[in-house]
């Protein structure tokens, strides 16, 4: 694997800091964005495992690949701030359109799936990826096996295979799954997990893909 | 389990008839409906099990609960054909929305997903369900263990429990995985299954959720 330097946009929520954790232990230099430096500084300095934190501005300016974690009310927003600083990159987005107070129903937006809505307010020259819908937060922050598959989308299948990389190296099975408009499959299922949970309690549900001829991986 | 009077419509296509054989196996009177009460009858004479074959009409009108299962291109000629006989009725939908040549591209109809199509088109009295959008069709003819479980959707809590009962009988595992309009994600689902199919060759992916608080069934 070869070393980068990977923002985390969004990087103090818990999705953002468990992805964030992940990278850095894969010896990536990882750099926590948020919209207040001093907030980025903070979740930093408590993650450790060498990342820095900043504005996300600066951090999507200086990293070569950009993920984004925020909720999906923040998207746009999000999206805005660093537009310019991420045209010719991959930006990988991890939103997933839950509309409260209904998170438990499925609630795709009119581009489709948030990961469209991204690639739409990016532009074209931006390789926007989608991942990350399914795992629970909680789970990347520890080191305990993770049973769950990484569903990676992306229009541009080379981009697609630098993220799978990345999800490998992070101790998880990532597998291609298609087109970006595909992500409205994984953005949906998470609010069937969320009703999973509650219905199966205590769950803490995942997803496997059975039957393909690729070892499952025990993210341990 | 008690025994009922099921139909399974378009039950001469590969799903249906992997459908109405694991039902008839679970002992309940299975009736098989073609568009051709001919076609109907050799079909239900070549799986046995006491399985009988009629016209979509009749067989849906002799049957308490009705599944569907047809190709998303015959989904309204069929649910017209059957809608005066299914009032008050269970209706299992099963369509899944690809739309050719690009069938691994989730490709969602405007109603949001199928099964949503499907309550519309048959109107407020009729409780529809939607489940087996992910079970390969050769599995459900075999009786090996099938690694794939089987979401159930509905906004009937009660018809949706009855339905997870029938898949129990069946020798899978079924979940209640909320309202009808989450089927949106198990029906886009199958378009991300045959894209891993095809990547991860020789594929025959299933779902699998992890976590939950209830064993998994082999389905053996």
């Amino acid at each position: 694997m070869t070393e980068q330097t990977i923002a985390v946009i969004g990087g103090t929520g818990k999705l953002g800091l468990g992805i964030a954790r992940r990278l850095a232990i894969a010896g990536h230099r990882v750099l926590i964005g948020s919209r207040s430096a001093e907030g980025a500084q903070a979740a930093a300095a408590d993650l450790g495992h060498g990342t820095l934190g900043l504005a996300n501005a600066e951090a999507a300016a200086a990293a070569g690949i950009v993920f984004v974690s925020v909720p999906f009310a923040a998207q746009e927003a999000t999206l805005r701030e660093i537009t310019s600083h991420v045209q010719g990159k991959i930006v990988v987005d991890t939103t997933v359109p839950l509309v409260p107070p209904k998170v438990m129903r499925v609630q795709l937006p009119p581009d489709g799936c948030a990961a469209m809505r991204a690639q739409r307010l990016l532009g074209t020259d931006v390789r926007v990826i989608s991942a990350f819908h399914n795992v629970a937060a909680t789970k990347l922050m520890s080191d305990e096996p993770i049973d769950c598959d990484v569903l990676v989308f992306g229009d541009d299948a080379t981009a697609r295979g630098q993220v799978v990389g990345l999800v490998t190296g992070m101790r998880l099975r990532g597998l291609h799954a298609g087109a970006l408009a595909n992500s409205s499959a994984a953005e949906a299922l998470t609010s069937v997990l969320i009703f999973l949970n509650r219905t199966y309690a205590p769950g803490e549900g995942g997803i496997r893909i059975t039957g393909l001829s690729i070892p499952a991986h025990d993210g341990a």
